[in-house]
């Protein structure tokens, strides 16, 4: 498989730059091609703006978004814009490595959703049926995206009934909002906790369940979001009464 | 009251550009202060990196959040950052405006928290009692904040059982994971749907309903959130069992 392993971390002597290698290295020894996008060392651009595209002067009022699809359909998006989406053409699945800041990915990697997934290339595609595509369908439908994520609270923080929220519904703006938006199967997140106070042997224990993951990747299961276009949603996009009745909130959106 | 509104969007000639001059008016007018981070038009720096602090020939592995907190501990963050400290310091109230981008806030203000709320500042300060003042207790305890975004979808799709998620949850990472975080009061948000279609009479109804949150904003009960110091979390910060019971997910950590 081919693997586009998307990294945000400013530094690459940490813990994360250690799992980064260990998974590069997993990944070669198990036979799959890797490219790599060092959002730092890249210089990468985090704020969507009119220098992203060719404007010809543009001095009317700014749409964003209606200009960036304007832009990708001219093939006049930025550079390292169009640079990624090469890489995303060519790629299986999108690895996207980050710390937790703020329940959030850093700025850096929220920077690239915003200038990379452009209306028209990630989303705002029609299907045959002229409806738009999305959320289990879209410009990126057949690939797979894990987040690999490292946090400084314990797991229990993260759990069912765990203060911080559990940690899926927590990142559920980048796995079903985004992944899942843009037609990629969303494959349960690998978490570090406790990233702050690793151990040697909590560093090797978790290497090792970072090779399990990507060695048995192409059989995980994904998350089992519901597509919009199953007949499970009505025309107002509420869930059908009859699927997970009287229950309520971001878990409804799973089939199991 | 005193106001920090922090504006997150490209463009003034916009739909978010005219709420907030509709909002700055009904401030004056009724009789509050404000002051504005309008952060494209300042040129505000997204990423958090070592460039945000003095680092006196830095050579060593970086540690960015105890980086962040050493420099702000001997007054040597960057200018931009002090002086949105400065900014906070006076405010008793901060709103965020932004449209909602891949259901979370803009790169540039993504990088806003990342690089003005650092460790020491607005989070991980200790009380008298030795404890990590945390979740309605924290840096920014006794100030309200209120998120004012723009969605292009309609409202059923952020209600209860909407495909999108509800709004409240979909917006936790913000609310729940960094106002309350930090001892901010979070107020209900504001959000304006269908933005991309807003007609001429749909615009007068929502800047007659945000001067009205403006005006009502002081006697407005923000999200009832649980404290983290009120005995309700285990020492596993997991919500104790005779709280909401057989409950899980984000709604758990509301009182009702």
């Amino acid at each position: 498989m081919r693997f586009l392993w998307i990294f945000a971390h400013p530094e690459r002597q940490s813990l994360n730059g250690s799992l980064l290698t260990e998974g590069l290295n997993a990944l070669r020894e198990q036979g799959d091609e890797y490219r790599v996008s060092d959002l730092y060392a890249m210089g990468w651009k985090a704020v969507a703006d009119a220098d992203d595209f060719a404007t010809a002067g543009l001095e009317r009022r700014l749409f964003l978004g209606a200009e960036q699809e304007r832009a990708f359909q001219q093939g006049v998006l930025s550079d390292d814009i169009r640079e990624e989406h090469r890489k995303i053409e060519w790629a299986d699945v999108l690895v996207f490595q980050f710390p937790l800041w703020w329940f959030g990915p850093p700025a850096i990697l929220k920077g690239w959703f915003d200038r990379v997934l452009v209306q028209g290339y990630g989303f705002g595609i029609k299907g045959p049926d002229g409806r738009t595509r999305r959320y289990g369908d879209g410009g990126l439908a057949g690939k797979r995206a894990l987040i690999i994520t490292s946090v400084g609270a314990r797991e229990s923080g993260f759990g069912p009934r765990g203060i911080h929220g559990p940690v899926e519904e927590v990142l559920f703006p980048l796995l079903h909002g985004t992944f899942w938006y843009t037609g990629m199967a969303p494959l349960p997140p690998f978490v570090v906790y406790g990233a702050d106070r690793c151990t040697e042997p909590e560093y090797t224990r978790t290497a090792s369940d970072l090779r399990e993951r990507l060695r048995t990747l192409p059989a995980t299961a994904p998350v089992p979001y519901r597509p919009e276009s199953g007949g499970s949603y009505d025309e107002a996009l509420v869930l059908r009464p009859e699927l997970a009745p009287s229950l309520r909130g971001l878990e409804v959106h799973r089939t199991t």
